[in-house]
């Protein structure tokens, strides 16, 4: 077994929580710093930010929220850690993120990110990705996006799993999620139990919905090398009963290359579904139907897919990589 | 869309003949050349060996097959192919293989090789492994052995599936088959519809069953990171009645690190079954089960691995590789 990895937390809200949580459970990992920009956090200890509840762990972690990356910094190499991966979890959107990046790559620290824009950010953002991938190339880092959604059911998966057909024609994706389970901040970003006229409020609010759909199907494109520029995608509530209160949204996004592949995802989360399940139809040589029974839950899925990405880190190349171009494992010598 | 990958067959078996034809079916790839030792073989035109039958194809390919690595890659190079790729087809045991390999990396040639032992061979043959990995490096070449199971099914996807969860305990995987539509060697080799005197001759002769579960568990216990270094290992006959006909064989490979991670693999493959599935179970955050609906066609699922590996040759590092370490696509540059 090697040395465990050193990581930083960067990002302490539900989800960045659950990462530090998860990260010093694992063996493989080294929580060894962390930071968030809320006064309510800094100077705590991070054993008292259980990601389920405010009640304070039985032992401290001795690991105290920073108010920025580079004091995180200062923590990790006084702990003798060198070259600590930061696990960044603060935003959805690359335009707000984008920042707080270039300065991890300029302190020389590689970073694995929940930002949904990350995922696949050449199209959406083709400058930021160029200063990042550049910044990152010169500092011999390694920056890469993902979660569960995207990053991983709906893309990597199905690029892996499609390694096992061949003459593919099309590739289906269903993600259909019960939210009541979910976190709040989940439920309010689907708009469950809220009225039609809420919906349409926060859907003209722009930062409304789930963000990757788009991410995931450039994903898909890249990874099976279709060549898919045209994306139709819509959005539209889940409403049983036109006087009733809207249960979630349904997100539809398809694509078809000019030779003919065609790559369809569907996105819905609303509180009428009778099951949570996750579905992905690879029409090839042979067909392949792959059904998660219950489905996946998101939040612990994302942390997983976080510490996964960070521990192929050290053998990943330097720049602004997907998750396509992540081995399943750092590699030990022979023998 | 970069240049079509020059590949070279080697091996015109069943598989060895679905593997060319997918192969030439396939935009990323360039069938440039062919061998087989076989006699009846050597001279004749790749298109005249129908992978289901030995129907002459409609237009001759102009690949002719030659009697050794050698001649095919005088007629890669002719082709104006400098570093084709060989996908090695040739048998399932990495002492009778190993020379042929050892042959291609000599000639600087990369590998992939359906040879179910060097899925995982370091273990079973630590000496040809060693000396498998100092040639490759030493030719800047990468060997790999895959295939849809060892290779896939049972070892690469669960890894990769197991990236969406964290605090694993244990991964259970189920192969249920009905041998009825595979291949007559298929059939064969799983003692289907067979006396048990037959099926006890067989069994004594050595050579008989599924080859690779031990590479599988081994696989996956080297993603997970567990070390599991005692395996039980079961195989049996289906005999439904004591006195009818054997139906095929179950068996089940089982182990757990010294910390308590469990690997458990599932293999059936008998006459008996009521539909062929396949499933993943991870007992981990959040817990996951996956099945596939119909199973997986096994002998089209092998050519697809096998072309997928060949894919990512080119930005996998020199060595003895497993498919562990492979990157899911070759990575553009951005921008």
């Amino acid at each position: 077994m090697p040395n465990p990895l050193p990581v930083i937390v960067q990002g302490l809200g539900p989800i960045g929580r659950k990462i530090a949580q998860a990260a010093q459970r694992d063996a493989g990992l080294d929580v060894v710093a962390a930071s968030d920009i809320d006064r309510r956090l800094i100077g705590r200890d991070l054993a008292e930010l259980d990601p389920d509840d405010d009640q304070p762990q039985a032992l401290p972690s001795g690991i105290i929220v920073r108010p920025s990356l580079g004091l995180a910094r200062a923590d990790a190499e006084e702990a003798g850690a060198t070259a600590p991966v930061v696990l960044h979890a603060t935003g959805s959107y690359l335009s707000s993120t984008a920042p707080q990046l270039e300065e991890a790559l300029q302190l020389g620290l590689s970073v694995v990110s929940t930002c949904e824009e990350l995922a696949y950010p050449f199209v959406r953002h083709p400058e930021i990705s160029k200063r990042l991938d550049a910044l990152a190339i010169s500092a011999g880092c390694t920056l890469v996006g993902t979660g569960v959604n995207p990053g991983f059911l709906m893309d990597q998966l199905v690029v892996a799993l499609s390694g096992a057909s061949h003459d593919i024609r099309s590739v289906t994706v269903k993600r259909v999620q019960d939210p009541t389970p979910r976190r709040e901040p989940f439920q309010h970003k689907v708009g469950l139990n809220i009225t039609r006229a809420q919906y349409d409020a926060r859907a003209e609010s722009g930062e409304f919905g789930h963000v990757g759909l788009v991410e995931s199907g450039r994903l898909i494109a890249a990874g099976l090398g279709w060549q898919i520029d045209d994306w139709t995608d819509t959005l539209e509530p889940v409403q049983p009963n036109p006087d009733g209160l809207v249960l979630g949204m349904l997100e539809i996004l398809e694509g078809t290359s000019p030779d003919g592949h065609t790559v369809r995802l569907h996105w819905e989360a609303q509180g009428g579904v009778d099951e949570s399940y996750d579905e992905i139809i690879v029409d090839g040589t042979p067909p392949l139907t792959l059904r998660f029974i219950g489905g996946v839950f998101g939040d612990d899925a994302t942390s997983a897919a976080v510490l996964r990405a960070a521990k192929a880190i050290p053998s990943a190349a330097p720049g602004l990589l997907t998750v396509l171009d992540l081995p399943l494992r750092a590699r030990p010598a022979v023998g």
